[in-house]
């Protein structure tokens, strides 16, 4: 018998980091979450789908899209991605997880451009404020909740479901253990032998590992219920748009210092903190992880092609 | 007195020549015509406002758009420009020159996404088949004619206006020709000097410089109406999707090979032929630049980036 351990990929991609408009240094927002192979996109800014390919991704693997909110630079990509899709992938399907407002404008574009196709998009409503779970598998479920912006926004947070026991393999092969009973006690259960005998669970496996989480808070101003809404995640996106020079312009526009978003990973009790969503005004992001580190001690600075294992 | 010969610029930019989706190789079709500073942008396929930054453009020089047909790769860079321009020229307007349905899902959007910007985009509606000047200045019109695609298509002729003579320095000094007069006699006119007597125009002047012009053709397959159309023009750019091998789907798709971009060329009379919305394919275009070749002397493959003087 061979036993071999699989580290569960999970996995976000950066595709876009900057704000409103494209620039040499960025691309407007765009991420993909990659969980065990299926990819999940979240915003959707233009230019995404040649992003999408130059990292390799499959669109054959992406079913999901959420959409944060409804500016522009958070969905510009979307009817050149879609429009892709239902070229290449003609059977298949993809849902939209989206304001009323934004599944109403991109059903009219794409109910015209690909009126060919029958290739299905499926709206999902995201109501205002809502808090929910969005997409559940196996293995991981998405859920919605509300941010603070200048028009309704959404966070997503993506968490694993909690995984399966590791096994030992030399209690195993001790117990010999029947294969049709291993996958009940990865569940955590224990092993009844014929004659009536239970071997504990505890004695046959170990701890699985931690179940891991992912937040994506933009845009957003700082707002400490966001924090409490992602208590707990073990790794924030949250926007940066502004250093500690333009707090006030930062809060007037509805976004975030690296600063604040420090403290709401702080806030949040995450482990690390991926920052983004920066002003064009930038030609180094090296003043907002200065002050973002000031705050709480891991900070990343998101960049087009980075990938952030979140296992 | 100075006289100096200025140079009219006319020039055409290419900013995205590829077809159907954008590709490592090739952004999806976008130029961006220059008359003396005034710029005119044919198609606005994704991610069109990211090249016109990269190639040094200007957004407040840019007032007139020309969209040929509604097929996703030629458009959907519209939000995001439009967007653009709606952000940093608040008080602007542009004319976008499109086929009915697009001007409305255009205005959907639009009315949407820039609805707190009182800039102005104007849309001028192209009907199927027209032949009709859709701008004119003091120096260029724009004309529309009919293409041979899938879908209703326009193409567009950018033709100069005649120009002034030139003045001969000499003459002009020896007969004292005051200021006044000169505008009229660049026009064409004689110099008739107070006392009565007529210098004749040709001894103050020379010919003047040749007006240019350019046509537009794609998406279309190959139509000899459409030679008809643009005869005479001096550089035609003709989409050349496939090479020879690939005729028969280029028929069906509505496309054109390069040898029947340069066949149309040819037939019009034309100088010089750019080829492009070159298919994903290709790695190389040198087997369509053979293939033109073989009809029609003077070609140019386009990339984007790639600038051609028209003058």
């Amino acid at each position: 018998m061979y036993f071999c351990v699989v580290m569960a990929k999970f996995q976000v991609n950066i595709l876009g980091c900057g704000s409103a408009t494209p620039t040499a240094r960025h691309q407007p927002s765009c991420q993909v979450v990659d969980f065990r192979d299926k990819l999940f996109m979240i915003d959707c800014g233009e230019g995404a789908q040649l992003m999408f390919r130059r990292l390799g991704l499959k669109f054959s693997r992406l079913n999901h899209i959420f959409i944060s909110h409804l500016h522009g630079d958070h969905l510009f990509g979307l009817p050149g991605l879609l429009s892709t899709m239902a070229l290449h992938q003609i059977s298949g399907s993809v849902t939209v997880h989206i304001f009323r407002d934004g599944a109403r404008l991109m059903k009219e574009w794409m109910d015209f451009f690909n009126r060919n196709s029958p290739f299905e998009i499926i709206y999902d409503i995201i109501e205002e404020g809502e808090r929910r779970i969005v997409y559940e598998d196996s293995g991981l479920t998405v859920e919605t909740f509300p941010l603070y912006h200048r028009t309704p926004c959404s966070g997503f947070i993506f968490r694993e479901k909690p995984k399966q026991r590791h096994l030992r393999g030399d209690a195993v092969r001790f117990h010999n253990v029947p294969v049709s009973q291993l996958k009940n006690i990865k569940d955590g259960g224990d092993y009844v032998k014929d004659d009536g005998t239970v071997i504990p669970n505890a004695m046959l496996t170990t701890d699985a590992d931690p179940s891991m989480s992912y937040a994506y808070c933009s845009d957003t101003m700082m707002d400490k219920r966001v924090a409490a809404d992602i208590k707990g995640v073990d790794t924030v996106y949250h926007e940066a748009t502004y250093d500690d020079s333009l707090e006030a312009m930062a809060s007037e526009r509805g976004h975030s210092t690296a600063r604040q978003a420090a403290l709401i990973a702080a806030g949040a009790g995450a482990k690390r903190l991926i920052i983004g969503h920066f002003s064009k005004r930038y030609n180094s992001e090296e003043i907002l992880l200065k002050e973002a580190s000031e705050e709480f001690p891991d900070v990343i600075v998101a960049n087009e092609g980075l990938r952030v294992d979140l296992e």
